[in-house]
């Protein structure tokens, strides 16, 4: 070996502490951040990276693009609101769109697993499908894996998207004033309580249907209109919780919002009661927050409750000064509280 | 379930024979191309798709851009000669390079096994920082994944690409004509070998290392000096074979090859034979063949043997027409033989 030798140079992890790969590294919280921040942006040590929004903003040419991956191991494949296939546009979609930009062309690659029943695999193609359609972008590109017989789990799939920009700007969290509200476009947890129930085998008296949705067509609804929009972030890994605490570290702002403005469907907080899950840090797959001027909440509140998928639209709250940057919250008893970033341990596996 | 609902409709595989996902479906042979022409193909319906290249063309705004998408799923990880890490840049380099693109973005999609080593995850991070500043493409987007322990095998990854076209018009198969020559940019068979031999521990008088590079420069010096070539493919799953008898297929073309002008490391001759391996079908990561008028060939020469990567460059045959299209062989005896698409079974995860 040489000193040039990639294995010369040695882990920034403290390896003592997490000599493996945990669940947690994966789970949107504290320790997929360590990862992110200790081993990948100083590998890849790109500013694209290193911006920590949903895609990348690029330049080809005479054009700028978004470009995003995701991979999708989410079990079960199936569950109330939506599929594997489903969430793999969607996703990656989303991804696009929280950038500010119109989804147009998506990739899909599958890893499968040597017996995995022909009959699954053709209807989560269908269901890709179908959800490419609805959104209007091509899937243009793909690869297929097979890997042996208990070296996966049915079937993975990443899908990475290229999108254009509608407005002038990409939208990403260095664009976020002090004094910007805060929307949330609607109730919390149904994708993560979905897929927890599915898997578990739970039943609650009514049957909690994922958020699954494409993001694409209220985001490009409110850019077209000209809404003055600073940052979007969408609600996966980690829930509301992790998107506040990775945008306030990595603007260096504050954020406070109102326990009793942020929605949660009376079964989604029963099933969280039970299980012991914090609402605020569950997935999401059709959620968003945006930070904007409040003058511009008005005319946001317009559009996004034009469309069902807006109708819960609300603000929770703002965007704060400190000295040293946090999120806290009001609580419904009207204490303020730091709330602090999850570790990413509570769901695996939702995604 | 209604009408329109994904399972509603029936898979088009002949389920009966294939109730299953098999290896050889992810084999680069014939079984792999059933499952694109009959279910990837019919469901995503895009031209780009149906074309069947190394990279999809897509535009955006004023630009014509190349996009591509590969998951590796190798084992073992690290093998004489590279690593996943490596294998993952330079395979989705190569799709870019293939369409007559310039590698300009990266995207990395991680899947990794609770309990990996950390350190393992660090060392194929360095390696893949270190392929992609050797080709000058960034890693620009990322996502990582954790899988309980046992669904998958160690880390799976997922690069997509995208790149800008150096000459006038992508190379696909459609450019390709009666009288074409075929040129071989060096000897086959080495990374298939290389990972089999680590694989199942066998050892041969001299350790045979892939052949894994990137044929970025290659190709991007044969574009910038104006080379007129119609159509280019590298040799991965299914090696020279299947890119041969895929291209025939796909255009309606013969291809003639003579056998004693392939050629092959002895050491790899040798482990072919022990193996009962067909050197034509093992797996390459950094060769190709291309397709361009006898009148190029001289040039063509000149530029790929100025670089060790290209100096084994060679010319194994040529395109013309037939009733049927074909792919024929003179073997070494002077028989002439009809070469067939591989199934896929031969070597499983090779990348």
């Amino acid at each position: 070996m040489n000193e040039t030798s990639p294995s010369s140079l040695s882990c920034p992890l403290p390896i003592d502490r997490y000599p493996t790969v945990t669940l947690a590294h994966g789970g949107g919280g504290k320790l997929m951040n360590d990862l992110i921040e200790r081993v990948f942006i100083p590998a890849y040590g790109d500013s694209h990276l290193a911006n920590r929004h949903d895609s990348a903003v690029v330049e080809l040419g005479r054009e700028r693009l978004a470009f995003t991956t995701d991979s999708f191991v989410v079990t079960p494949l199936f569950f109330p609101g939506g599929d594997v296939g489903s969430l793999s546009v969607y996703g990656t979609v989303n991804d696009l769109a929280m950038c500010g930009a119109r989804p147009l062309y998506l990739s899909a690659g599958f890893i499968l697993e040597e017996g995995l029943p022909m009959d699954t695999l053709w209807r989560v193609v269908q269901s890709m499908k179908q959800a490419a359609d609805s959104v209007g972008v091509s899937i243009v590109t793909g690869d297929t894996k097979v890997v042996d017989r208990g070296k996966c789990d049915s079937l993975y799939i990443n899908t990475s998207g290229v999108g254009a920009f509608v407005g002038k700007h990409p939208l990403t969290p260095d664009n976020i004033k002090e004094g910007d509200s805060v929307i949330l476009s609607g109730d919390l947890g149904r994708h993560g309580i979905a897929v927890m129930a599915e898997r578990e085998g739970l039943a609650f008296e009514t049957t909690i249907e994922s958020d699954l949705a494409s993001l694409s067509g209220l985001v490009c609804a409110l850019l077209d209109a000209g809404v003055e929009i600073h940052c979007m972030r969408d609600l996966t890994r980690g829930g509301l919780l992790s998107a506040l605490c990775e945008i306030s570290k990595g603007t260096g702002l504050s954020i406070h919002i109102r326990e009793r403005d942020v929605p949660l469907a009376e079964e989604v907080r029963g099933a969280c009661e039970i299980l012991g899950l914090d609402p605020l840090a569950v997935a999401n797959e059709g959620r968003f927050v945006a930070f904007l001027p409040e003058g511009e909440v008005d005319r946001t509140f317009e559009i996004l409750r034009a469309d069902p998928l807006g109708g819960g639209a609300v603000c929770i709250g703002n965007v704060r000064t400190n000295e040293r940057p946090e999120v806290s919250m009001e609580t419904v008893i009207g204490v303020s509280r730091i709330l602090m970033m999850p570790s990413g341990e509570q769901l695996p596996r939702i995604c």
